[in-house]
């Protein structure tokens, strides 16, 4: 695939119809009208997405993009670059924080390499690695155009492997040492936001480390010439060019799976800010695929809920997480099952005395 | 019981040092310092209520408070009163909205008729009942303040009920047509909060229905002078009073389970706005009760965010539902089913080579 024909691709809108049987399914049940609130939304965005009245959501994928990048040289993480690596090989076992996290629940955990900064082949873990790591962003690229598009391609092929493996809903997650320095830098480039009131602590930073993690986000708009000032709705192009200079690895795969749920009409559901900027910049780059994506929750890092609006979507869960690895994702995945259960099982009006709810207009 | 001895129950303080050790155990797990958030300081509060660093929540159970309330004959809701009768016989089968969304997982419902008015036993719903619905609080006071103190010791006894069966946590839910009426009226009571800005549309009001609603929680607040214009921090005996005259027997029951909870040491997960008010009036009877109160979510109803503000709590989850019995709170349990396990099984730092995040001041 090339640049334009990346660009040219046209996204299917989920079928209204099937939205509108489904929420007349909702109206159907003996509840209040709208009573699951955006839960009854999400679950008629599905059926829309999927094509059925009849959605499910059983079989469950979480798919992490791992890389490192080199913008950790300017002092902007807490820890060791290196921890990337030991962090995946956890994943291999499925024994990382997500791991032990959904042991009881039933999701498949699918971590990919598509950037760790070594030449081990960790068992457990997909290897799709496009470089050893990204470019040091605040003094160069982080990738070549054809390394983005390899990345982005390498996001869509996963979702192709999740649909092959018949999975119906999909999640994302990242793991990455400094991705939220390259996160909050694609996020300013993309939206004109302020590097002083987006840049958060990442996992952990004490208020020097968050001035100098600040400070480099801000000359690395400056070198690159990606401040958006004027905060002009980015084209295609410019963003494409952005992921290149400043994005990650992760991000530009990250961007891919939100494409290729898109592209095969799988529910795809956004954790934290770094998934959350990757699906705006997956939206810049072909429009329509936001209508694919579920939101879960914000935590601590504020571009999450600016990255969420300008894709005119919300979350649901607000509890200051600050994790990665999809964990707050997942979470949404047992209330969805339960809200689902009553979609698939609910006692109708129509089996019991009780009369219909009447809708009345806000 | 006498009222007296209710406004002397003294509250144990949940162990302060219990909470810190688990704080120890979850900053020795390899994650980022705090990243599960308000997740982990929840765990952490679940710990020190049951004063062991190896907190459990395997068994969990859902009290729902049924109750009419005759305020119904003022046109403040949407449906007949009837339909409380037959929701309660749906969730003696556990066919109800809330039975439907857990049977696919582990939480047992357990329905109890306070109030509901009709003769009729109710196979699979507890029978605690108190009196056939409570008064139009329009005209007449809700209930005696015999009645007042019987519910709140049916809401108690529910607890002890729970605790001889080893439940580790329950959570709350109510139903009964009208009780958004009560409960507005209850937080207008407590809180000085105007009416016209926290009345909400239930289980669903036309405009003329809202304006209905909001001016019979007006005029009632002043047949009863309960109007609280200076919004003074209410007294026991007031709050009691405003319980008597406004709530309802369901509300009244509620608290009870609260009190209850923090008497026996089991954490209590608030539902949306009934649930949070009747959380509130606890706390104002017997100081110390909101200890041993988790927040779930935020509704529709405005007033939900109102009672957990003054309670010092703060919701995860926020996603407009309006549905009562307990649906909303029984949505965190898996949640802090996956938090639990990364603390009962997640990888420490030990464990690995990676090194240990430092937690820096905010």
């Amino acid at each position: 695939m090339g640049k334009e024909e990346l660009f040219g691709l046209r996204i299917d809108e989920p079928s209204a119809d099937v939205y509108k049987k489904a929420k007349q399914h909702f109206d159907e049940l003996a509840k209040p009208i709208d009573g699951f609130g955006m839960f009854e939304d999400m679950i008629c965005r599905i059926a829309a997405i999927q094509g059925s009245d009849r959605p499910c959501i059983d079989k469950k994928a979480l798919i992490i993009m791992i890389a490192d990048t080199k913008v950790v040289n300017e002092g902007i993480s807490q820890t060791d670059p290196s921890v990337t690596l030991q962090v995946a090989r956890l994943m291999g076992k499925n024994e990382s924080t997500v791991g032990a996290m959904t042991r009881g629940y039933d999701v498949d955990v699918i971590p990919v390499d598509v950037g760790i900064d070594s030449d081990i082949k960790i068992s457990g873990i997909i290897d799709k690695k496009i470089a050893k790591g990204a470019g040091n962003i605040a003094t160069e690229p982080a990738m070549t155009a054809e390394q983005c598009l390899e990345a982005i391609e390498a996001g869509i092929d996963m979702v192709r492997y999740c649909r092959e493996r018949g999975y119906d809903i999909i999640s994302t997650g990242e793991m990455g040492i400094g991705n939220t320095t390259t996160a909050t830098t694609l996020l300013c480039a993309l939206t004109g936001a302020e590097p002083a009131e987006v840049t958060g602590r990442g996992a952990g930073l004490s208020a020097e480390g968050l001035r100098r993690k600040t400070d480099v986000i801000k000359r690395t708009l400056n070198l690159h010439k990606l401040n958006n000032t004027h905060k002009i709705t980015p084209t295609k192009h410019y963003v494409y060019n952005a992921v290149t200079k400043v994005g990650g690895l992760d991000i530009a795969a990250l961007s891919g799976v939100y494409i290729g749920a898109a592209l095969y009409h799988i529910p795809v559901v956004i954790d934290g800010m770094i998934s959350a900027v990757a699906a705006l910049a997956a939206e810049c780059m072909v429009g329509g695929s936001r209508a694919y994506m579920i939101a879960s929750h914000t935590g601590r890092e504020k571009g999450c809920r600016i990255a969420l609006e300008r894709l005119g979507l919300k979350a649901v869960l607000s509890a200051d997480m600050a994790l990665g690895e999809g964990t707050g994702a997942v979470m949404i995945f047992p209330i969805l099952d339960m809200v689902m259960s009553v979609y698939d099982d609910g006692t109708r009006f129509d089996d019991t005395p009780i009369d219909r709810y009447e809708r009345f207009d806000k």
